[in-house]
């Protein structure tokens, strides 16, 4: 489902680097026990707070997305991270963070949006599908997606997707 | 040793995509055996290759850094990761690549340099010192150095650098 604002009562806002221990802290609940804290070293809410965007519910967190224009592909926009609050998926919070990045990104002449997940996420492949983005050519196909192998490392394969905004 | 130049047959040039395969098979030997490969997911070679530098004695890598501009700090640069071969070290090549970033962060107004090492690198702390980085006040005091406990996340603290160039 496709929100255009947020329900009374939640609210969204850049993200601030003081945010970096409450993401970090629910992140494992969030990815049913997958511990990917790794991934966001607080770096990412210091230096991209301009294109990352957290959902609040009076001072609860429910989703946050961590994003950046990227430097060297200058119309490109990178997705880093996306997470919501497993009490409240399916409600269209994903894809309003989604197209508050889009918004962001076209604001600062971007017309590729990337991101990537793990082979193993079937619901955030479906999610990016839903919304409009391309699964890039790999090179395996897992469960009949494109899939490039190693991609962090070995072991660390990823699905690549891209949208043109 | 601060050099201006690199030595004969020693070539710098910024880093691509398809470096990170070779940096993250290296890390670990570099790193006397700890294993940081899971900070360098490979974004950080596809977003930031123009703040981002390898050195190489013919097709061998001999040193890098990985840096960006921060998109929220318009005056600052972030040095993420630096490795250098350890047959190559105290010959002034780490600080090559720093001066070198300290430029192009120059080119693009910023005045403020940051970077974190472990409290447990003693070198890199020595490393930042000689080059003339001032350590931020932490939150607690290891072997005489400020350290903000936690800094990634539980357990993992962090020795905080910055320097006006």
């Amino acid at each position: 489902m496709m929100i255009t604002n947020l329900p009374k009562g939640l609210t969204i806002r850049n993200s601030k680097p003081s945010d970096h221990q409450r993401i970090i802290s629910v992140m494992k609940d969030w990815w049913g026990g997958r511990d990917l804290t790794w991934m966001l070293p607080k770096l990412f809410l210091v230096h991209f707070c301009d294109t990352s965007f957290i959902i609040e519910k009076e001072e609860a967190l429910l989703a946050f997305l961590i994003g950046f224009l990227s430097q060297s592909k200058t119309n490109e926009g990178y997705i880093h991270l996306v997470g919501v609050h497993p009490n409240y998926r399916d409600m269209g919070h994903g894809e309003f963070l989604y197209h508050r990045f889009f918004q962001i990104c076209k604001a600062n002449n971007r017309d590729t949006i990337r991101s990537c997940t793990s082979p193993v996420n079937k619901g955030s492949i479906e999610f990016h599908r839903k919304i409009g983005f391309n699964i890039l050519q790999g090179n395996a196909e897992v469960d009949g997606v494109q899939v490039s192998l190693d991609y962090n490392q070995f072991g660390d394969s990823k699905v690549l997707f891209e949208i043109k905004i």
